[in-house]
């Protein structure tokens, strides 16, 4: 298997099959663009065994994605796409980088919820664009834009829910899509605690990545509580 | 008379007539929003009398803004509107922070020409923000940002017009837009070349205030020759 990119929380190897790649995720915990980092053993499990159940959930409410299977505790297989490289993040309160960047005080509900792209693009520090750049930088076309955004806001409705059986409120999340063979958009990358932002909405407790970030918790147990709550409504 | 507010640039006046505003130019030259600074004695005059010149040529264009008339060498008359706390900036070739920002190269094209909406806040640093945050903020209506980028290319294609005819070229400029008493979106702030940035198509050299941010002119002397200029196809 040929490595075809290692990012900071998964590797994606191409294998015989030219329309598929495994990916595997890893146990390290970045924030900050990569600048605090750590090892989480047991990290790449849960968030392989979450993204891959997501996924599963998603395709049955008629949300399809690059998700083929699940294929070990760290690994599945996914539809080879073509990457956009664009982050698409849709709020439905503040809490984040936006409380400091815009001055939305935390816990702020934004309706209709909010959806912000920001430029994929580690060295620029991925930096919030709005559509005119996107197409000037030659990464969508105004057409998939206005796709994308659809998309991501009915990924936000079904994500809602999805939260709300388990008990948990979904504040905010960040997604990828990527294009087939086709051209045809598909939802891409992964949908984890690590991209999205969930609250426990009678303690305000993280059920995500913030744990890391703010120092406040276990990110494992986190996440192994978070999939606990998954299982129990299944 | 009472001031009403005092920018980086300018102070503003409450007069007898509740709906206007005397404006003065201060000999103050700021940029990175302030940190760097210095005076300019003699730039007061030349931003008052080029403003003045810009948006007597622009009504004769069919732009109208608040602008009445110019009072002295540094004053003028502005209806008195509320400021929709919004910079449209509105870019032809790439230079300034979009360059190190987003990585477009310096002088690259835009087509169709590129419009920003930054947040007017000093504390913030004026960032960058999209339409979906201006209408959280309440700043303004989805409808009136839909007429503030209409306005601003607009605006663009004249301004480009004015400055063809000087022999110059428009690279970017910024603008504020105010309401009037009934609601109506009217052309503020002022429009000059601290505010726009403009070449000399044939030299590349600065006919704006990045003599002053990069330390390469005199702005006094850069904004005489823009003026003469202006004066010289009137």
């Amino acid at each position: 298997m040929e490595l075809l990119y290692e990012g900071k929380s998964k590797r994606m190897f191409e294998i015989e099959d030219p329309f598929v790649l495994k990916v595997e995720y890893k146990d390290e915990v970045t924030t900050a663009d990569g600048r605090k980092r750590g090892e989480a053993p047991g990290k790449g499990r849960l968030s392989n065994i979450i993204t891959s159940e997501m996924f599963d959930r998603l395709e049955k409410m008629g949300i399809p994605s690059h998700f083929i299977e699940r294929t070990g505790d760290t690994t599945q297989l996914v539809r080879k796409v073509e990457i956009i490289p664009l982050e698409v993040v849709v709020r439905n309160l503040a809490a984040g980088n936006i409380t400091k960047r815009l001055g939305f005080k935390k816990g702020r509900e934004f309706a209709p919820p909010l959806l912000e792209i920001y430029l994929k693009d580690d060295e620029l520090g991925d930096p919030l664009i709005n559509r005119a750049h996107a197409i000037q930088m030659d990464i969508a076309t105004d057409k998939e834009i206005s796709e994308l955004k659809k998309r991501a806001h009915q990924l936000n409705v079904a994500l809602i829910g999805i939260m709300e059986e388990m008990g948990l409120q979904l504040i905010d999340f960040k997604v990828e899509y990527g294009r087939d063979t086709r051209g045809n958009i598909l939802l891409a990358d992964e949908i984890s605690p690590d991209t999205c932002r969930i609250w426990d909405p009678k303690t305000g407790e993280n059920f995500d990545k913030d744990v890391f970030r703010e120092g406040t918790g276990s990110v494992v147990d986190t996440y192994k509580k978070f999939y606990e709550k998954m299982e129990a409504v299944k």
